[in-house]
Parts: C-alpha cells; structure tokens; sequence
C-alpha cells in the first residue's frame, strides 16, 4: 500500500482565488491519494511579510480579475458573487476574526470535517451572501449553518480571541512565508520528502503531474 | 462550413511566460478551428501604460517564478534555460530592437511563417542560448537561423528602425493596453463578435471552455 501524500493548502475566505482552490483541492481528495491539511492563515500578513501588493493598486488587473473570476466561477462551479462593496469587505473590514475563528474550530477538532465545513459558510457569506464575517453573530451563524451545536459555538467564541489562537495564527501565517508565499492560496505538496509549493488556483495540471496523479478538470467526478 | 475563430496572442521575446504561451498556441493552431493571428508588441510599453510593476520587485515572486518556470519548461516541453544575468537582459539591454525587427518582418511578410519561426529563434536566443537580441548582427542570425534569405534580411536590417515600424509597434502595443493589458502573453479570441481576452500561459483550459474548443494538455498532439 502506498502512503497518502499530504498537501495542505493555505488558504484565507478574503481570497476569491482560495475559495476556487478550496473547492478543487476538497474535490479531489477523494479522488487523489492524499491527506489533505487545512492551513487557515491570515493573507494581510502573508502580504505585508513578503512585500506583495494587492492587485487592486492596478487598475487593468482589476477589471481583468473581475472578468477573470465570472469565468471561472462558471468554470469551476462555484457559486461567487461579488460583494457590493469589495473594497470596503476585504481591505476595511478584513478577515482577521474569521481566520482568529477557523484558527479555533481547527484547535478544537479532532479531524478535517468542522473546519472544512465552517471555512465553506464563511466563503459562502463573503462572497456569495455579501454578508459580515467579522462579529461574533456573523460566525456564530457560519458555524450554526456549518452544523456545529450550540456549546460549540459558545466555547469558541470565548477562544478565539484569545492569545493562544492569535499567535496560532500568526504562527500558521508564517508557516506560509517560510514556504515562500506571497499570496494565497498555496498548496504544499509533500512528495518524497519535498515540498513542493504551488501559487494559486491555476496550477493543478501541473500540480498533478508533479505529483504522479492525473487532472480530470475542476470537476473530477462528472 | 463553421468560419474560423479568429485568436489575437500579443507577446514580448522577453517574457519566458509569453514564450511557454507562443508554443502552446502554436501546437493548438493545427488541433483547434481558430485562425490565429501574431501581434509582436512591447512589454515595457504596457507596464509603463498599466501602471504595472515588474513580479521582479516582490523576492518571493523571483524565487517562485524560477520554480514555477522550471515546472512548466518541463511540463510544456519548451528548451528554456535561465540567463546567467536575468535583470541585465531583460531591464537593462531589453526588447525593443528586437520587437521593432519582429514588427518589420511581419510588415514584409504575407503570411505568418516567418513572424513565427523568426518569433521562436528570438525566444531561444534569450531563453535557451543566453545571447544577445539587440544588435543587428543578433537579430541577423536569427532571421538566417529561420530560414530568411540574404535579401530579405537585407531590406530588414533597414526597415526596422524605421519610423514607420517604431509607430506601427507603438500602436500594437497601444491595441494590447486597449484590450486591458498590464502583462503578456495576451490572447484576445473573438467569439460571436464578442472579444474575450486571457492574460498569461495559465488560461488555456478556460479558453478552450470559452472557444467551444478542448483542451488536451500542453502537448495537443502527443
């Protein structure tokens, strides 16, 4: 029997292209054989650590990502739509307690199941609902739809403005750095005893290849 | 009998991204019902018209960009080799001489052997040679290297540093910021009167989708 190869994948529900990755890479953990690990980070960090800029500072690319993600969300099937006020959602309002709060659901669980499902709500509420995920209803609402019960919810909204989880978080970020990131998503893909690290929603083909697996699409199983 | 799809690629012999695209589209020129069409332009002119800044500028994309490159060189099956002094060639010595001669060839030409052929010894003299593109002896043995007579490199030699072709460049590459370039390679596709334009060699899957054409890996025929 061969081991399973671990790839995780890091990832921040503020990023459009971590949630198109998200997706893929849930899809074919069943399909590849690997073990995947979540790694909730926090991309300002990532951003502010590598020097990197916003492709919002350019003007052409984002009119091109805007045309460029209605394409792949119908592509990749996944239900994105643009918040009324991206600007004011993901650079003023920012995702910090909802990565402090997956940081959390992670810490609690004994498995992949919870912080998959509450990541999931959470990228739905920002880009699908334009609604909050910054106050403590708005994730008690992402984890209730998520199926988390009621004492749950109550002990992770006591953790996960604590400062064990902050620096978990940080130290998640800079895990992320330490592989060379410069934005997210970045999957680490663990193969002979390398890690290989792959930048955005766009390189699974390649991913594939270098991993001995085969790329069926963004929808292995239709 | 369905009339040919009409694809734009707007590219710069200095960009190893454009040179991974060139082939690729040239390898699907023959699987896919597409007609298309070189557009030789200038990769300093649409940063400058952009606002863009090179990925040069962030480290963590340097570091990346060497690997990714690597993967895809073998991935794609395309001779690219590193220079010894990247920054020198690409910033300092640049690719305007040698987009001028690409411009005057197609200005020659009627047809779309030469600019290709001529295109590809300019991608291996930078990219897999490490030799200069700037002096009229460089572009020369290029164009011998292509297959170009004595006579029509020539009449070349004399014609590209004309102001016709300056202008005739400065305008492809205003056509490239008009489609909203702010890098290359650009390939621009005209479906049903409608242009749909997909910036880099990572789009090809999502082009294809978009074309009503299929994607069969970067090596169509293997």
């Amino acid at each position: 029997m061969t081991s399973k190869k671990v790839v995780e994948l890091f990832y921040d529900v503020a990023s459009p292209y971590s949630w198109l990755g998200f997706e893929v890479i849930c899809r074919y953990r069943n399909v590849w054989n690997i073990d995947l690990k979540f790694r909730p980070a926090f991309l300002g960090g990532v951003m502010k650590g590598s020097g990197n800029k916003s492709p919002a500072m350019v003007q052409k690319k984002v009119l091109y990502m805007d045309k460029d993600l209605s394409r792949l969300r119908d592509y990749f099937n996944v239900p994105m739509q643009h918040p009324a006020d991206p600007i004011g959602v993901i650079f003023n309002k920012g995702s910090l307690p909802a990565m402090r709060f997956l940081t959390a659901v992670q810490e609690r669980e004994d498995g992949n199941t919870k912080v998959e499902q509450v990541s999931r709500e959470l990228f739905l509420r920002i880009w699908n609902e334009d609604k909050d995920i910054t106050e403590p209803g708005s994730l008690s609402e992402a984890a209730v739809k998520a199926g988390l019960s009621e004492s749950e919810i109550k002990e992770l909204l006591e953790l996960y403005t604590s400062p064990k989880m902050k620096d978990k978080l940080r130290s998640t970020t800079q895990d992320a750095l330490d592989y060379g990131a410069f934005g997210f998503p970045l999957l680490v893909c663990h193969v002979n005893s390398k890690a290989e690290v792959f930048f955005g929603s766009d390189r699974f083909e390649l991913m594939a290849h270098c991993i001995g697996e085969k790329w069926l699409g963004p929808q292995p199983e239709k």
